[in-house]
């Protein structure tokens, strides 16, 4: 399907301690050439500047849960995010961007993961075609209670790329190598699809769905009361079965998992969610057939 | 050999953002009678509270380089981490505290390290004893260039423990367990010396001292460009030969280590040394005989 993309923006620090991201906008901004294709434009945005240089990952709230369309539009809501995400959605916008590919990494285990916020036909079938060059890119939905307050949610079609096990402040060469080809991948292909030669992709495509957050046993005053089981720990995207140990208390107690299937957990033990109340997410593994 | 300690405080929270030892000093607090022996005396101490609401390493500067005698005498030096540290070298002293065990941990890939500040025989004991019951301890001398600016620094005798690979701002059940054990093996140890019966050691003790600091390569601007070498990282006590990659520019070039002997890096790729201009320390591999 040919879609005329003509100009995409690099999005890095989102999140102002995910270096990965950082870093990699940094080298694009360095040498533009490096982004550029036939026919599409390239241009490369570090989103939160303050929180990149404090090396944390917001300074007032959580930037990437600042662009609702209602939160855009309210002039009541002006902390150092607010306000930023009001300058990024005007700049997408005059600067006509029709593709986004926003730069994340994560403490859980979750590999190469690209995220669709949506099941657009084009993002499908670029999804395919990453997963066949590189079979260990998992795909995942985004998740729902993001509510479409992502910056990713700026534009129709965009991929989120989710790296990690890698702690926040710090870069994995290794990481950072294989995000960026997994970029280049995706400006070559939509270049390629410009051109009407759209790379071939196989005929169906294996991801993630998510159904449910689950949060760490608290105490009534919200304190965590347990920690991630260490038969769990790191094993995003591996199958978890009913009985299986979820969670060990501080004192050793095991707590089980008590679903009625099997389960695929992600994001499992991110840092950024002890304070969302979510200790990692279950997923069922779908597969789309094209 | 009979060390007569009265009193210890185990210190959780030196850092904000090291939850394994918070959430032990937490645990300990809600169950004291864990850490109580026969005649000795166990107190918990959150060190950095601000920063552990904030889930950050610190708010103003470092607490841990906050403890040299001078500006702890200095009343000009009144930031955040300045005054408690203050408050908290007046407590340790108030408490009669003559042992502390200052709980940290590390992006490095550092398994369970114990650091000695000077070598008391007790500590050198101690030490042995510990890598005896665990051959997974390892032993390091604590960094020179801290300049007795540490927690630890207040005491006589004390131990840090540093625990590793772990992110900021998350839990690993499996480190906490270990450490959590190694605590108690270090106040059986005390209380077992100070009735006369020290539990039997090794005749020599293996231990690692640091040599010199290694920055990462960077601009005139000090920024860095290169990371850690895919092959060094995670690579913690591991011998590191002249002529091994060292770290690797965004561009892909390999730089390599030019030393004239064998070292053994420490510290490698620890988040928090970034702006230290510390990518990681190199030791020697000593043995000390009793």
């Amino acid at each position: 399907m040919v879609v005329p993309i003509q100009r995409v923006a690099i999005v890095g620090g989102t999140h102002g301690g995910e270096l990965t991201g950082v870093f990699l906008a940094k080298k694009f901004q360095q040498f533009p050439l490096k982004i550029q294709r036939n026919h599409v434009e390239t241009i490369t945005l570090l989103a939160n500047e303050k929180a990149i240089t404090m090396g944390t990952r917001y300074i007032d709230t959580d930037l990437n849960r600042a662009f609702n369309p209602q939160d855009l539009a309210n002039p009541q809501l002006m902390n150092y995010e607010q306000s930023i995400a009001k300058n990024i959605a005007r700049r997408i916008q005059q600067e006509k961007i029709d593709f986004i590919i926003d730069l994340h990494s994560t403490t859980a285990n979750m590999g190469l993961t690209i995220i669709l916020h949506n099941s657009h036909p084009y993002l499908l079938h670029l999804a395919a075609y990453l997963t066949q060059i590189n079979p260990n890119v998992k795909v995942l939905q985004h998740p729902p209670d993001y509510n479409g307050s992502c910056l990713i949610n700026l534009v129709e079609l965009g991929i989120t790329i989710e790296v990690g096990a890698i702690a926040n402040g710090l870069l994995d060469a290794q990481l950072f190598q294989e995000t960026e080809y997994l970029i280049h991948a995706i400006l070559d292909y939509i270049a390629a699809d410009k051109q009407g030669k759209p790379p071939i992709a196989s005929e169906n495509l294996t991801f993630y769905r998510i159904q449910k957050k689950v949060d760490y046993p608290r105490n009534k005053q919200g304190e965590i009361q347990a920690m991630i089981h260490p038969q769990l720990q790191f094993k995003d995207y591996k199958p978890l079965y009913p009985g299986n140990p979820m969670f060990i208390t501080f004192d050793g107690k095991e707590i089980f998992y008590v679903g009625d299937s099997t389960a695929y957990p992600v994001f499992i033990n991110e840092a950024a969610y002890y304070e969302k109340g979510i200790a990692m997410y279950l997923t069922q593994k779908e597969k789309y057939c094209f």
